[in-house]
């Protein structure tokens, strides 16, 4: 593995478990109302579209980052849907 | 420009402009007291190293997302540290 490539599973791994507490505590309490469902649809797309590009351009790091961000903050959108047709947030 | 490319300023444009609301907001108001002090030294050390993974691998896409978000979020840590030492939070 080259020092780019451990660089890039560093930056991976530091972002990614950044995010995992909020998102689970998010996942584990299904309160979804302090979040906007505008930034978060955008947030969503956006690391899908990292993904398709970490994808085309055979990047490890950022497929690796971005499957399990993606996993997460779809699950929490699930959520933030579901909270806003049917208990108004 | 390639599809590739398009696609990676889009993710860029689509995954900053999602944090940029809340961002700007604590740098307005400096409350950082629903921030983690150990997650938003993670975050911010990680979105430093895609920088600088972007700049090894000349991915203009990286580098842009990663330069402004770097730049709000160090920003943000800074106030954090401030409050954390001299506002108890």
């Amino acid at each position: 593995m080259s020092t780019t490539e451990i660089l890039g599973y560093c930056a991976a791994f530091l972002t990614t478990a950044s995010f995992l507490p909020q998102a689970l505590l998010t996942l584990k309490t299904r309160d979804t109302s302090s979040l906007s469902l505008t930034m978060y649809s955008m947030f969503t797309t956006g690391v899908l579209l990292w993904l398709i590009y970490g994808i085309k351009k055979a990047d490890n790091a950022l497929i690796f980052a971005n499957s399990i961000t993606l996993f997460l903050s779809a699950c929490i959108l699930g959520f933030k849907v579901y909270n806003v047709m049917f208990k108004n947030g």
